[in-house]
């Protein structure tokens, strides 16, 4: 079957942009046993995809110019030589940056067809799995914590703000621009969100929490890190989630150590590969609140592949405002 | 009553030095209600000290010139004004670097006198409660873990690979020089200690540990932080308790986030303040272990107060092979 599929045009050494990429034509392969033909119904972009292409992600090495780019999709099967999967089933599962693709079953993930498609690849997907790893399995958030996460805009730091207030604690949200703080605050209902934009943000955390924060949950690099960590409170905890300043340069983020030992901080890494044995767990538990509308995610969508690698460009630049998504087809 | 004491003669800007001190005869303070005359029987010796001279540690304020000098000692009692304490009793306390001092009854504590005073200084006192808190109440060591320290043939150090082999794991120490070294191994009886004066010795670590260890127990600073980091297990936890190669430079040690991340590492900061309410705790569990001798630390002790200032710069170069003690009197 034909399908476009959105390819590397050349490699990529610094912050890949939509001339890095183009979209070909090809020919699905052939279905073998135990795997599956599906056609892609939306294709998530996330900050990741940019260390991958560069070879510097733990996730794998980079593609080749013209191989197979990574990236989480939803799909429909459309031919089943697997077990367990019928025609017209809802999966998740890494086909690629294309319309059509073969998956081999036992990578692929059927879905609860309650939820939108879409949900799956960010509040109940892999950027909501993380979310709950860090809150609930590393820094166990609960009652009377004081929670603060940046990039709190994005799939994964909206998700972990709205799961910590969800169970008891009050969330911060650190974002860049009013339009992100607003999304922030209005949208996904968090206490109050800081615009890191605006010069002397750090004396607004100050003022709005004076006592400082229990928990800090880390998506992007030295920047906010290093004056959250100042303003932790003793005995509190951090998650090292992401960096995605540091995604595109070579500077290292670094925490110091005096300050860790004088905050008697408990600072957890976290890589969320870890916890897809649990993801039904999460899964199970945030469905109900997707549905009745308690956890949200707004999402950042273009229709067609061939708008895939400007969008993902704007990914990049931290242009987008809630989860990043190619909308490819609809569900049939 | 006239007291020998040891003051500085000057300030101290960079690493104290022998002659940065000198002694002064006193008249002891009148005893007040609630007060106890002693007479220091040992005066400890810790790298702390060095940067509480300089004032820069979370202890307190730097020491004026000819103030009192911080520092832990054991003393008999020869009067008591304050309920619970009698002429002849045990106690530990800051009294300072002196013969005969005064001390705040609330700030005493009175000691089981089976094992020899001493004792309370290293393996019962601070450093042996360090070890406690960072073994087993951050990185809870248990049965089948592979735990490292630094310092190892340090009091702190040495009683954290001790307790650690107590509690079922294998310990292996890093030490400077092949003295050191052979009193990790054959008096403390680790499993091993690796000499990081020896070019290539994180060489001689990977052959030891081709998995890496789950436990790191850190007290010196970036030198061994770093390699030790590397080797650590993912998953595995590491404690922040000391930065002694820290203490006199401003150099700031830190801590590589990507590498935290990668490692899925779990790091703790240890102030051991926050855990003097459970002291009687650990001597309690300590104590029959001490009088067993399956627990020990060696003591690296002058006689007389007129050597505690060079004792204290051979501390302070790291040449001391055990826990630094100046001895002043014997128990009456």
């Amino acid at each position: 079957m034909k399908s476009l599929e959105v390819v590397l045009a050349r490699p990529v050494a610094d912050m890949p942009v939509a001339a890095d990429f183009h979209v070909v034509e090809r020919e699905t392969d052939a279905v073998a046993q135990g795997q599956l033909l599906v056609r892609v119904l939306d294709l998530s972009l996330d900050p990741y995809i940019g260390s991958r292409l560069r070879g510097r992600h733990l996730g794998g090495a980079a593609p080749t110019v013209g191989g197979r780019l990574p990236g989480e999709c939803v799909a429909q099967v459309l031919e089943s030589k697997a077990e367990g999967f019928a025609p017209g089933d809802i999966v998740a599962g890494e086909v690629g940056w294309s319309e059509y693709g073969v998956l081999d079953a036992g990578k692929a993930r059927k879905l609860d067809p309650r939820a939108e498609p879409s949900a799956h690849l960010s509040v109940l997907g892999m950027p909501g799995l993380t979310a709950w790893a860090g809150v609930t399995q590393l820094a166990k958030v609960g009652s009377g914590d004081i929670f603060t996460v940046d990039a709190a805009a994005g799939p994964v730091g909206g998700v972990a703000g709205q799961l910590a207030r969800l169970l008891g604690a009050k969330a911060y949200g650190i974002a860049g621009g009013a339009e992100k703080c607003a999304l922030v605050r209005d949208v996904y209902g968090f206490d109050d969100c800081f615009d890191y934009r605006v010069e002397g943000w750090t004396d607004r955390v100050a003022e709005a929490l004076p006592e400082g924060q229990t928990v800090h949950f880390e998506n992007v690099g030295a920047s906010v890190l290093t004056p959250m960590l100042q303003r932790l409170r003793v005995g509190g905890r951090i998650v090292l989630c992401g960096l995605a300043e540091h995604y595109q340069n070579s500077t290292p983020a670094t925490l110091p150590v005096g300050t860790v030992i004088g905050k008697r901080a408990h600072v957890h890494g976290l890589v969320v590969y870890d916890f897809y044995p649990r993801w039904a767990e999460w899964i199970e538990l945030a469905t109900p609140w997707v549905l009745s509308g308690q956890l949200k995610v707004v999402e950042d969508a273009v229709q067609g592949l061939d708008k895939a690698a400007a969008h993902f460009e704007r990914l990049m630049r931290g242009q987008n405002q809630g989860k990043a998504l190619v909308k490819i087809a609809a569900r049939a």
